[in-house]
């Protein structure tokens, strides 16, 4: 019998309880013993439950049982879930987490600390829910020189731009049915502005390229400014808007952007819809592989924490890959190739010999929605300032 | 340094050895040492190849050299594969292959073996080619009750079906492409009539629900007779024909069943085309998951055989999980519910009468082309038996 503790009792760690319970008969099968919850820490009173008798609100009973060999964190949030998980590794015992916060902010010492202790670390749970990618990145497609990774990383902001797309709602009204749907929270600013993305594609870059970028130093755009004028162009030329945490190894470093994208039907991630999340991977021999499904919910988000434990339980998770462990330069964003939408304002005439093979959308004296050419951001900066252009709006396309 | 062998020195084979040359930076820091290809066997004579030396035409090498404890089995058919795969798990080798026709049919007795010799036997590159998918199912998702499973598994025919749809090919003409383009086989018969996706879904099926079916016993239809009024009738409905294995547990034991399908656009694998492959995974507790990428090829094949031999040396492979430990009845295909698009002739005037709830999609006195409710292909042909007409084709609806 493996003994597990259960740190947070909300949607996600309730969610590991009941999974264990449910499954009992598969996870003995693959386990080859039975998992016991033995602890489950929460502040709140739970002296009604069932088994209430494993409920503890003092994390000491946990570090202190020598027979707790894997928690489960999923308090969320930074605190006191990185002081629990850095007392839990000292005390070696493995930790497995749905804590994107935490895994972004502290995984590089997380995981030295767990190397340290010769227990492991393990976060599948914090990007894209129960879809198996991190797994994967760090296992089977580990012989690839990964070269980038860009993916849906936030349910919450995907089913808003569905909405905005299939039922032509506005970004507000999409927005409120997110939020009476349970989807987006009353204060949806890590949603819609990008945090949660940017938290993701961070970890997804740890994994991949060995550095530990810092979620604060990553351009993140949200989705508040995407306007049913951005759709309409984007259904005219066959594209959806997704917002994507983006990430791509260059000669001088790695560029990591959190923005809305327009993107062609000819890419699997345009059909990702609602809450569905997409991760595309391109490794230098297998080129692009794409994982998708549920990135959040409860039963979801468990089966990746669980997946996780039985990797511990059956010895089979291996050594940690550091973060950090490469020396790997964030470059400048606005160095970084793309196509452009753009919506300028000013004398926009002489447009097409502003920007030279773009496809006029529309076009005015006074405006024109253009897509460029391959180009940096830098680059369209430069002609839209020499040519006393404004830029009113602007998307990458992938 | 680890030492392995490489047994056919054909596409997949040379792919691995070139790989693991490209890919050796990569490869020397996720195994914490070097990967060294100190074999290959191959009947053909390969005495100009700068590294001659490593080759060879005589197994008996590679079983009695005690420093390879890796063998990469590259050859493709049954035999010598079967006969060399058994000498080398007996010999404490490891073995990693891409062989899908040895693991459908004998793998069972490899999983066993390599258990008894404490050796892996792994075969991620069998199935989906570079996309990790067995892996998943046999780590990550393994918490979960598996519910099902389905996919495009085969590019061949999938690429096929692509053109016929996006370029209105005939079968004919798109199959003389697939082969001018090196998709498909002079002789293609394992690819179109649906062998290779059958010996897939088996060996997911054997994963998934822990039994071994002979895939000799699966109902398997090829795309041969997908024509282009089945490719009209199903763009009017926004589907698209895939050529699909797929694999479903039941309370009585588990259906199997290759066939084209039709395929709404809002499922994922709709959008899958040329010659990409999917796979979808119903777990109980994750909902669906599904993988895309390259389904075949060179460098993605190699990319998945790599990423079992790096598990090998990290020793995060973990005791095989055997085929046919439970045991598994394959019930009548027959049983299993689905939508049916039905071309029927005969007197079909009260064809509404016979497919309660079905939608007619066109109807004349002798004819009648219709989307049944959710019913079984038994009850179909007794409705059709008891109203004297008969079925000119069938297509299951996913």
């Amino acid at each position: 019998m493996v003994n597990i503790a259960i740190l947070g009792f909300g949607v996600v760690g309730s969610g590991v309880y009941e999974m264990i319970k449910n499954n009992k008969a598969v996870l003995t099968e693959t386990c080859g013993c039975e998992i016991n919850v033995r602890y489950v820490l929460d502040i709140r009173d739970f002296s009604s439950h069932p088994e209430a008798e494993k409920f503890t609100k003092n994390i000491k009973d946990i570090l202190d049982d020598p027979d707790v060999s894997v928690v489960v964190e999923a308090m969320g949030g930074s605190h006191p879930a990185y002081e629990y998980t850095m007392d839990c590794l000292n005390a070696k015992k493995s930790v497995v987490t749905s804590n994107k916060e935490v895994v972004a902010t502290f995984g590089k010492t997380f995981l030295s600390c767990a190397n340290q202790n010769g227990v492991s670390y393990l976060y599948e749970a914090s990007v894209g829910g129960g879809i198996p990618v991190l797994h994967p990145l760090l296992k089977c497609l580990s012989g690839n020189e990964i070269v980038k990774a860009y993916g849906i990383l936030n349910g919450t902001t995907n089913y808003i731009l569905t909405q905005m797309f299939k039922n032509q709602k506005s970004y507000e009204s999409a927005l409120r049915e997110a939020q009476e749907k349970g989807y987006a929270e009353r204060d949806p600013r890590a949603d819609v502005e990008g945090i949660d993305t940017c938290r993701k594609i961070c970890i997804i870059s740890d994994i991949a390229f060995g550095g530990f970028v810092d979620p604060d130093a990553v351009h993140t755009e949200g989705i508040t400014a995407v306007s049913g004028e951005d759709v309409s162009y984007a259904e005219s030329r066959s594209c959806s808007i997704k917002l994507l945490g983006y990430t791509k190894k260059r000669e001088d470093g790695i560029v990591v952007i959190v923005a809305p994208f327009m993107v062609s039907k000819d890419f699997i991630l345009s059909n990702v819809d609602d809450v569905y999340n997409a991760v595309t991977i391109h490794g230098n021999a297998v080129e692009d592989v794409t994982f998708c499904g549920r990135g959040a919910g409860k039963f979801p988000t468990a089966s990746a924490m669980v997946g996780d434990i039985i990797d511990i339980v059956n010895n089979t998770a291996g050594k940690n890959r550091e973060f950090g462990r490469k020396d790997v330069k964030v470059v400048d964003y606005k160095s970084e190739p793309f196509s452009f939408y753009l919506k300028l304002s000013g004398s926009c005439a002489g447009i097409e010999k502003v920007f030279e093979n773009c496809k006029v959308l529309s076009a005015s004296d006074s405006s024109a929605v253009i897509i460029t050419d391959k180009t940096t951001q830098s680059q369209v900066e430069d002609k839209v300032k020499n040519a006393s252009l404004k830029i009113e709006r602007l998307i990458r396309c992938l």
